[in-house]
């Protein structure tokens, strides 16, 4: 199983060189001044490295939402029940969720996976993967062994495999886990040494006294359980989720692939903190589609070293904000392909004055 | 001609009250916690109450591009010779600006209008309202008469009344003329009693050296000119533009009609300001589609009051900021239509465990 793993960390590589540069130039002779399209042009010419073309397009785009339950949640630190989790699924296999809306906006399908959901779910289009009935209570044990951590990272490399093979472009990382936000905090806090006042945040929208309930949980699971911070599975065991080890294993399995894959909020940062601990080549083929309302995810992109792309203050999960990333993305492929040269329009240059 | 301007001016009229009311609660029985998409709840409160319905939807979309010379060139302001204007005519006529791509995957048409181009244009699709070639020197004099002023600003009035009329359901404004920055600029001091410094960017991308340049000819223009603060037709026709002014009247256009109009960046926003200095009611009309790289252009959205909703450092202006915003503006009305409520998706609510 480790060595299953080991083998797609081995499989990613660095971005190509080649259609980074080619990329870079072909912005620089469109028919703009250079660099005027702000931040959207260190993302094409990554577009360009992930792909290994310098007019890449991403035309099949796969949102893999990935779900499961948190034992946590018996200390109260969500503003839901986690029967909502069980709830939730429903909606999204029937298509009202936001991420499902958005998802039809932008031309992607949504993929639904039960890594862990804690009830009995049964839908034609779900995909059952589930690894065990959610986690233990982390405020007083490990979350899960290192097995089903192993296990569930194993899900989401299988997943993106089958997906890319079935001719996936880009993927879109989504989860749903009422309580999912507290195991989020405490894997930013166990893998970079951040006390949980900076990383514990509202959630679904917790008032003031349980914000503060939410650090002390943190803050139990972190002495109970003493993670190691340079063994990114002990961290994800102790005190992580099984959806969160299914999208770190999106992630890992989307690299190695090279595919690249969009970063929604809190929940899909800290997968990627794991992914890029595992496999730190692997941070190339990420993009971080915004930074959300959630305190806490601000830091989280500073240690991951990626710009969001928006910043709407949205806190909504799901993968909504990556998806509505994808208008930008598929906004840049199509100036790199579609847009003018100076010279194919006859236009005079900068300083040519 | 001053009375046509005033008949517009009456008809704007606030926003639907009650559209607002049934668009906050909707947005807060849907399936997500409340709050939780950020901004773009906002925004689809303002678009109800703009199209007086609790479920907005834009499928009609223009983009306006007015273009124009700015005799201020010859003060050496920008990085480009004024030439570029008519140049990026042809290419905007023939789909190969950015703005054009862009609007291709917005699903939004771009109508080309010459409200003041120093040459000769001719092609099937250009909207041929020459007010006068260019502008005079504003460093020297003022930039046209009052009568231009006007003439230009009931260009796009007349443009906004057309579209409409011919199903137009939102506008995004956009613009084309080398040097319109250092006008754009010149006006925000002008209306708002503030110093160059603070105001003039580097529009194109000049240099530090012609920067400084730049700010001492806006200075000069003020000075010369002496525009009343409290006369927006005075500040626009001594130290405006032509495209800024057909703008100015497009924003108002549409705000009598009850359509939305998305501003772009700093151009677009110098029309704004001059369109709410004469009709404050408009402001209700106007959505912020990001704040530019351009410095000056967050002043400018803090004195209109407007909360810009991308921040991607964009400074290329044809609109390109606003067709991007377009997606956003889908996506929060596909929210309002099609997602599930907590009730038909049979889900517990906050609070409810």
């Amino acid at each position: 199983m480790l060595s299953d793993i080991q083998d797609v960390i081995k499989q990613i590589i660095p971005a190509d060189d080649q259609s980074i540069l080619k990329a870079e130039h072909r912005l620089n002779i469109l028919t703009k001044p250079p660099g005027s399209l702000g931040q959207l042009e260190p993302l094409a010419v990554k577009l360009a490295g992930i792909s290994g073309t310098e007019q890449p397009s991403f035309t099949k785009r796969r949102v893999v939402v990935m779900a499961a339950d948190h034992g946590v949640c018996c200390e109260g630190v969500s503003a839901f029940p986690q029967e909502v989790t069980l709830q939730m699924a429903h909606n999204f296999l029937s298509g009202g969720a936001a991420v499902n809306v958005l998802a039809r906006q932008a031309g992607a399908e949504v993929q639904f996976v039960d890594v862990g959901i804690n009830g009995d779910l049964s839908h034609v289009d779900l995909i059952d993967r589930k690894v065990r009935r959610g986690t233990d209570n982390m405020a007083v044990g490990p979350a899960m062994s290192r097995e089903d951590a192993m296990n569930a990272l194993l899900v989401g490399i299988r997943v993106a495999q089958e997906a890319v093979k079935n001719g996936t472009e880009i993927f879109i990382t989504g989860e749903m886990g009422i309580g999912n936000t507290t195991a989020s905090a405490a894997i930013l806090c166990a893998l970079k040494g951040i006390a949980p006042e900076v990383t514990v945040g509202r959630g679904t929208g917790i008032d003031d006294e349980r914000l503060l309930h939410k650090i002390a949980v943190v803050e139990r699971a972190l002495k109970v359980n003493q993670p190691n911070s340079a063994d990114p599975l002990d961290v994800l065991s102790k005190v992580g989720g099984l959806e969160i080890a299914g999208l770190a294993g999106l992630i890992l399995g989307a690299a190695a692939n090279r595919t690249p894959i969009i970063l929604d909020g809190f929940i899909s940062g800290a997968a990627a903190l794991v992914a890029k601990a595992l496999a730190p080549e692997s941070i190339a083929y990420m993009i971080a589609s915004h930074v959300s309302g959630e305190r806490g995810h601000k830091l989280m992109l500073e240690q991951l070293g990626l710009e969001p792309l928006l910043n709407l203050g949205l806190r909504l999960g799901e993968g909504t904000g990556g998806v509505l990333c994808l208008h930008l993305i598929e906004a840049i492929c199509r100036i790199l392909s579609e847009m003018a040269t100076f010279e194919s329009a006859g236009i005079s240059g900068a300083g040519q004055r």
